[in-house]
C-alpha cells in the first residue's frame, strides 16, 4: 500500500459504529488505496511486481443471483476492506484479488488511483440516474461526494450542473471545479421554496436530475421540488435515516428516487476518465500526512474538522 | 356515453378539492366512460356511427417535449376530463378526439370498456415498475386501485402476488380474483417489523417488486422494508403527502422509488386484456345506478361509504 | 446423471466439426442434463444428498469484464459441456459447480430438468428480444428450436404467435403447443413476398418481434419483411453463416436484428415455467432410450433423421 | 429561408429516383434548413417575427401509435420536406409548424442552423447504439454523415473514436475533427480480416460499438467482424440494398445491428452541442452558393462531384 485516503465511513468507525455494522473487535479501518505489486498468484497474467494498481475493496461471491446477474456491489456475502468484521487496507501490505487491482497508467499517481474508490460513488451515481449530454444535473452537497458527483456529472456531459451548500469555500471549490453555478442556502427547513426558486432561476433550464450528497431532509425535499416531472433523484448522501419529505406530489409528477450502494465496474471508467483529463481529482486533495503515530492522529482529526480538508490522504 | 364509473377524485371534488385542483364554478364530474359513436369528423376513418368505444380521458397537447419524446400523461397542457377547469363525462353526449375512442370488441361491454380507466392505472405501474414473469409482486391495500393493481400484475406475468389490507372482506375478494396470499395488517405504526415478516413469509420468494396502492407512512414503510434489494417500489396510492419513511436504508439497498401520474397508451392493452381474458374486471363492478337525481345521489353516497362497494358505475 | 436430451450439435459433433469447434480427439457429448446429487462441497448449503437437479452446462471464469458486467454468456475463458477440449455430461457421473446445479420441485421429473437447458434457449431469445404481454410473436421454423421459443413466447404473455415451417407435422405440433396460427411456406426463395403477406393476414395484427429459429437467407428475409417497423427480430437459428438478406430496408424501419448465444440465468425462470404450469415440455419430449451400445447408435439415428422426432432423451 | 444545404437525397431526386420514393411531378427539394421568422399564428408564444430558427423538416400525424410511444420518426403519416409529394424548403418562404422552428443563439449562425439536420443523424445513430463515456466507437465511412456521426460520437463522450476510409483526404478532414486514429482501406473485399486486424490495432481497446455510414457489403462486413461480442453495429448509410454479410456469426456473439430511419427530438440538443461548443460544424460547410440560376447548377454539380466538397450549402 503506498496512499490510502480517510473517508467519512472510517471517522465514524474510530467512534465504534457506522449505520448497522458495529466494530466490535479492534479492526484495521481504510479503503481508498493503491500501491505496487510485490507478488502475483501463478494464474495472473495481467500484473508484474512493480506494477502499480488501484484496488476496488469489495470481494463478492459470485455464486448468488445478484452477482449473477450484474449487480455484485448488491451481494449478500460481499467482504469488503474496513466493514466488520474484514479489516481495511490502511496497512503495508494486503492481499487481494488479482482482478481487483487495476493498473495505472504511468502519468496517474497513487495518489490519484486511490481517489478512484470516492469517485466511483460520482460515477455509480451518475450510471443509475442516467446522467449524460441531455440531463442538467442539480447537486445538493459540496462535501466530499457531492465534489467527486459535481467531477463525474461533467465527464458524462451534463450541460449544467448547478451545485448547492451551506458553506462558502465549499461552493467555491465547486466553482473552481467546472460547477456552473452554485447556490448558497440556510439550513431553515422553512426556506425551501425560496430556494427552489433560487436553484431553478440558476439552472436556467429544467432540471432532469437531482443527486442528493448530503441527505437530510431538507436538502431531500428540496431535490424533490426542484426536479422536473419524469425527472430523477439520487439518493447518495446518508444524512438522515428515517426521512420527513413530500415523497406523494412527487411521485405524482413521476419523479423517480434511485438509490446507490457502494459502485460497481467504475475501476476502469475511473481509470479513463483521470487518463484523458476529463476528470482531475488532484484539487481535492488538500491535505496529505505519513504513517507515524502522531501524523495518523493528525490526519484524522483534520479529516473530522472538515473546513478546508476535502480529502486527507497516506502516503505510505 | 353509456357507461360511467365513479371514482375516489369524483368523490373528492363534490367536497370542493382533489389536491391542488380546487373547483371554482360548477363542473360535470366523471372520466371513467364507454359509449356509442354518434358522429365522427371528416377525416376519421377508424370508426363508424353505432361503434362501442372506450374513451381516454385526456388531451394532450403534442407540441411540448414531454409529448414528443413519449411521455404525453407528463405534457404541462393536458386537458383531462373532470380536471378543472375541464369539464368531465357524466353527461350524455361529450365531444372527444377520435384517436382517443377505442372501440370495444362485441364481446366487452360498455361497462366493461368504462373499467379501461381504473385498469390502465394497474397496468401503468405494472410498465414502470416492471412487472414480469421474473418479478413477484407485493400490493399494499386492496381497494379499488389496488385491486385492479393485483389484475394487472397477473396479466404481466408476475409469479406471485401477495396483497396487504386492514379489510378482511377486501381481502377475500383480493383472493378470489387470484392473489396467491393475503396478509391482514393493523394500522397501528409499530407493528411495522412483525407484519413485514408475516408478508415475507406469504411471498415465500423475494419481494421483487411493491405497489402501494394506499399511500401512508406506514404502509411505504412496509414497502420499503420488505422489497429486496435492487427491487422497486411504485408510490400509486396518496394517502398522505408528506411522508415520514426509512427512505435512506431503503437507497441504501437500491430499492427505487418510482411514482406514477395516469397513465400513457394504455386502452389497447386493457382491451386485449379483457378480449383475451387475461383480465376479468367484471366482478369489480359491485353496483350500478340509473340517472334519475335519486340515484345519482344514491351512487355517490354508496361510493363515498365504501364497505362492500368497490366500484360503482352509471348505465345511461 | 439421470436424463440427458440429444441436442443438433451433439448430432454435428459426431461428425467432427460445429461451427469453429473441432473435435480432435475423443470426447464426451451432452449437455441438457439432470441428475441427483451424490456429494457435495462442504460449503455448499442449498443441496444435500438425493436432491433431484437440473444442470446449467457452462462455468464461466467471473473475473472478466463480461462475468462482472452480467454478460456471463459472452466470457472468453467459459467451459462448457461438451464444446471441445471440454468432455459433456453424457456419463454416469459428473463433477460440477453447486451454484449450477437447480434443484427441482418434486413434481417436476428429471426428463424435465433436462429439457431446462433447450427452453432457456427460447427464455433467452425472449429476454433478448423483449417478449411480453405487448408484443405479437412470429417464430421461422417449427423444429425444436422453434418449438422451445412457442413455449418461452406464450410464457412471456405474448398475445398472438404465429409460427411458419415448411412441414406439416412440425407445424401440428406447434398448434398443439399453442400457436395462434400456423403458416405452412415453401422452400423457394422467390415466394418470399407472398408468404410474408400470408403470415401478416395470420397475424392479424403488427408482428412486433420475429424470432428466426431458421436462420436461412428466406426464413432472415421474410422474418426481416414481415416485422412492423420499429420491430425486432431475434437470430437463433443457424442455417446460414454468411446471409443475403435485405438488411439496408430494415435497418431503415428501424427493425433491430439481435442475436443470441446460449443464456443466462434461464434455470430459475425455467423452473418456475415448469412448476406453474405455464410450460410444460413432456410432449417434446418424443424418443426415450436406455444407454446400451445398441440403443445409443439407434437414439442418435432417431434424433439425426428428424421427422416425428423432437426431442430424443436418454434415461440413465 | 436563408440557408440551405444540399443532401445526397437531394442529388439523387434530381436523378428522378430515391430508393422506393419516384418524383412525378416537378418537385421543390432542401430539407437542410435554417431561416428568420416573418409570421407566426396566434397561439405561438416562444418566437417572435426576426428570431432566427433552424427547421425540423417532419411534420408528424400525433394520432398513431408510434408518435404516441415516442417514435414519431416511423409515424406512417409524416409529412417530410422533399420526399414526394411534399414539396421541400429550398424556397424563399416555406410554412412550417411552429413547434418543429428551434430558435437559434445568437453566436449560432444559420448555416450552422442548416446543419443541425444532418447533424441530426449522426446524433440519432449515436443514441439508438448507447455511444457514451464507456464506448469506443469504430466510424466505416468519412462522407459527410461520417462525419456527423464522428462529431456527434465525440460530443456523447466516446473515448476512442476510430474511422475509416478509402479516401485519404476524406481521412484527413476527419483527423482534423477529432477522430482518435484513422485506418485507410480498399474496396477489395478479400482484403476484410486484415483491415479488420488494422482496425483493432488502430483502436488498442475494445471496438464496443460501430456506426456503418457506408452501407456496403464490404463495410458491413468490416463491421459486424470488428465489433465486439455484446456490442452493436448502427446501418447508418444505404449503399447497398440487400446485402451479403456474416450476420449468423455475428449474432452468435451477440453482436445486434440497429437500424436509423431520420431522427426524432435531436434540434434542442444539436443546438445545445453547438452552443457550448462541444461540436463545431463549420469545418465541414465547404462551399457556399448564391440563388442564381447558374450559382445553383454549380452547386448541384459540385456536391454530385463529391472530392473535396463536403457540405454544399445556399445562402439565399
Amino acid at each position: 500500500m503506498k496512499a490510502v485516503g480517510i473517508c467519512g465511513s472510517d471517522v465514524h468507525y474510530l467512534k465504534v459504529t457506522f449505520f448497522d455494522f458495529v466494530v466490535e473487535e479492534p479492526m484495521v479501518i481504510g479503503h481508498e488505496c493503491a500501491g505496487i505489486v510485490e507478488e502475483m498468484g501463478s494464474e495472473v497474467t495481467h500484473l508484474v511486481p512493480g506494477d502499480r494498481v488501484a484496488l476496488e475493496p469489495g470481494i463478492s461471491c459470485w455464486r448468488c443471483s445478484y452477482c449473477k446477474q450484474g449487480s455484485y456491489n448488491l451481494c449478500p456475502e460481499m467482504k469488503f476492506f474496513a466493514t466488520p468484521p474484514v479489516h481495511g487496507s490502511l496497512a503495508n501490505q494486503v492481499v487481494h484479488p488479482a482482478d481487483l487491482c487495476f493498473k495505472l497508467p504511468e502519468d496517474i499517481t497513487l495518489e490519484e488511483g486511490a481517489m478512484c474508490e470516492p469517485l466511483s460513488v460520482g460515477v455509480h451515481a451518475c450510471r443509475r440516474a442516467n446522467v449524460g449530454p441531455e440531463t442538467n444535473v442539480l447537486i445538493m452537497g459540496a462535501g466530499p461526494i457531492g465534489l467527486v458527483a459535481l467531477l463525474a456529472a461533467r465527464a458524462f456531459g451534463a450541460p449544467r450542473v448547478v451545485i448547492v451548500d451551506v458553506d462558502e469555500f465549499r461552493l467555491s471549490v465547486a466553482k473552481d471545479l467546472g460547477a456552473s453555478e452554485t447556490v448558497k442556502v440556510s439550513t431553515n427547513e422553512e426556506e425551501v421554496a425560496g430556494e427552489v426558486e433560487l436553484i431553478k432561476k440558476a439552472m436556467g433550464e429544467s432540471v432532469d436530475i437531482t443527486l442528493d450528497c448530503a441527505g437530510f431532509n431538507k436538502t431531500m425535499t428540496t431535490a424533490l421540488n426542484a426536479t422536473r416531472p419524469g425527472g430523477k433523484v439520487c439518493l447518495v448522501g446518508m444524512g438522515h435515516n428515517e426521512m420527513t419529505v413530500p415523497l406523494t406530489p412527487a411521485a405524482a409528477r413521476e419523479v423517480d428516487v434511485v438509490g446507490v450502494f457502494r459502485y460497481k465496474n467504475t475501476w476502469p471508467l475511473c481509470i479513463e476518465f483521470l487518463r484523458s483529463g476529463k476528470i482531475d481529482v488532484k484539487p481535492l486533495i488538500t491535505h496529505r500526512f505519513g504513517f507515524s503515530q502522531k501524523e495518523v492522529e493528525d490526519a484524522f482529526e483534520t479529516s473530522a474538522r472538515g473546513g478546508s480538508a476535502i480529502k486527507v490522504m497516506f502516503n505510505l
